[in-house]
């Protein structure tokens, strides 16, 4: 199959790209280095460096003989991303060609901005440059958990069947997200399903929770070959961020209560899901939405695991509520479904101790590089 | 009350501003020629000539008595935006600076990224600068009935109460819209919604049907003061092009069967409702959604009630159904509650037989200058 990885470069673009190279597929790879660029002037540079994407290409072909496309560009670029379509032909394209940090997008109007232009734009686009020239093509958006919130019903699989005096309606399930970030992702969802239902586009929605890891088959095979790691406040997932704490003995932060829960997954089954929806793709005029989690965990539960975990790695590890630098529900209702997956084949990568022990020990490779001042919140919006 | 009108050059900004004004309030009227520039653009030039801003305000002067302040700039633009919102000093902030056509919206690619960047970023600014500038201000942004769309259930106003597996939520009502302009007015309400609860903003979302009319008490006034009137397929909204069809002798083109329904409102009750949101505003972290129509009509009915009142004024008026342009059903459910604008005080101007009489009146003096060839559709996405 061919594969456009749009935001090729990211946290999870790079090893999804490594990830369908593997296993046979032809693979292109876009990135405008947005979330490098953001990460340096807002000093959140990541736990180590990372080759660039021409570069990383180079290192997987000579590890792997598989080869990987690359350009960088603004997917936003209606000229830009229409030739790589046009050229390349892709029979799925998957989007994350996004500004991911909800604390950046909230740092300010110009970062509000920025999110908000570079995100819908990309998504519209994206959908213009497949209508245009490759209608057929497999739109695999990665969208949130987040754009759900913290409904006092359990959250479906983006639909809600809905009764009302009488009558019956199914609706895309609402959403209100707790950050402008999250409010894009929204945004795109009412974007995609427009187009869909107008124009008979062909979209798997990826409603993703918070990631975790830092090993895959690939990665694993050349520290060269490795993520890119944010461990701060503003581009850092709070497990990742809490390892890192861990091993720095820097007392884990846990905003306000703790009881945030949400739906996590390992990096490793971020790269299964995309590819089993890759695999099955839905018919044309249908937007599939699938829940890409696969445990829910409180931010408390993740803090006493790190704490338990790293003991016995020989870590002291410290917990410390500190005031929730973000408006959001510490204490909620939370059931979200996620059997979709599941069904198409997903064999989850659970969060048990080894797994937890074995990031600890990667991350431990790096304590020297650990950065103690990028770690307490820098944005506040509560 | 000082009111700040953005899009104050429009269909409803120019009559909303006389009217502010007439009524004792301090008046600024901002507006790119957005709407002037793209109808000259499509050869969609509206029935007459209408001066620029500047020049309408000081006929108006001349007239009443009473002053309008104007500005020409672009709302999305923070720095031109900023600069008013801080001088003016606005208690409350109309905001039609939407483009507004939703065929122009579907015309290609370039129009729909204009109609997403203007709607979006415009709202998206508004928002930013009330928070830096005037936090108590009270945002009347004008919706549309649009972005609910049809479904199958009653309409609420603004938000929907779910009952599910035993649990309840009260969730925006969910929407789905039937054109890309439509859909921006979506993204508006989310971006809305997000801020009022996030950081407290005083808004009311005004959910308005299509409007009609050519007459206010100020526009009655001088010819020179009357609405942009527009009866072409792109900006032309449907009765008003009936009405101009009548009197053109070209057949009523109804898209389909005509039973698309939809709630209307003369363009007196557009001001009345404006101002009696502006007298009644909601508490800071409150959005207010109302629905803005007085009457339910399909398609068929406003044709035939134009074919009847015609012929009374001389008229011969045909009819005649055309193969739909846009997609969208012709023959469904629709009962959207409108009681919240009633309860603030709203009295209707209902579409009474003397009512359309008066409008075909007032067109049919200018019927040497309509042009026939604007009528038929242009932009098609069936």
């Amino acid at each position: 199959m061919r594969v456009l990885i749009l935001g090729g470069d990211g946290y999870l673009g790079w090893p999804t790209a490594m990830s369908f190279a593997a296993n046979g597929h032809d693979v292109f790879a876009v990135d405008n280095y947005l979330r490098r660029n953001l990460a340096r002037e807002t000093c959140s540079e990541p736990l180590f460096d990372t080759p660039n994407l021409p570069k990383r290409t180079e290192i997987f072909r000579a590890v792997s003989g598989k080869g990987i496309d690359s350009a960088i560009g603004d997917c936003s670029d209606h000229e830009f991303l229409s030739r790589i379509v046009r050229d390349f032909s892709p029979e799925a394209v998957v989007h994350y060609a996004e500004q991911p940090s909800a604390p950046y997008s909230m740092r300010g109007h110009r970062e509000a901005r920025l999110t908000l232009e570079n995100n819908v734009l990309a998504t519209f686009n994206l959908i213009h440059v497949v209508l245009e020239h490759s209608p057929e093509c497999h739109i695999i958006k990665l969208g949130t958990m987040g754009e759900y919130g913290t409904p006092n019903i359990d959250i479906e699989e983006g639909w809600l069947e809905v009764t009302h005096k009488g009558r019956k309606q199914k609706f895309l399930y609402p959403r209100q997200a707790g950050s402008l970030y999250h409010t894009t992702k929204i945004l795109d969802t009412d974007l995609l399903w427009f187009y869909v239902r107008t124009f008979g586009l062909r979209v798997t929605d990826l409603m993703q929770g918070p990631v975790y890891g830092i090993s895959t088959p690939e990665c694993d095979c050349d520290e060269k070959l490795l993520p890119n790691f944010h461990y701060d406040d503003i581009f850092g997932t709070v497990l990742n961020r809490f390892v890192t704490q861990a091993v720095a003995g820097v007392p884990l932060t846990m905003y306000g209560k703790g009881g945030q829960t949400r739906g996590y997954l390992n990096l490793k089954d971020t790269l299964q899901c995309v590819e089993l929806a890759a695999g099955n793709p839905p018919a044309r005029g249908e937007l599939r939405i699938l829940n890409q989690f696969t445990e829910q965990f409180s931010v408390s539960q993740l803090a006493q695991q790190v704490t338990r975990v790293g003991a016995s790695l020989g870590y002291e590890v410290q917990l410390q509520s500190i005031a929730n630098p973000r408006k959001e529900a510490e204490d909620h209702y939370y059931n979200a479904q996620h059997s979709e997956l599941l069904k198409l084949g997903l064999r989850p990568h659970l969060l048990t101790d080894e797994v937890l022990a074995d990031m600890i020990t990667k991350v431990g490779r790096y304590s020297a590089k650990i950065d103690k001042s990028i770690i307490m919140p820098r944005v506040r919006w509560s």
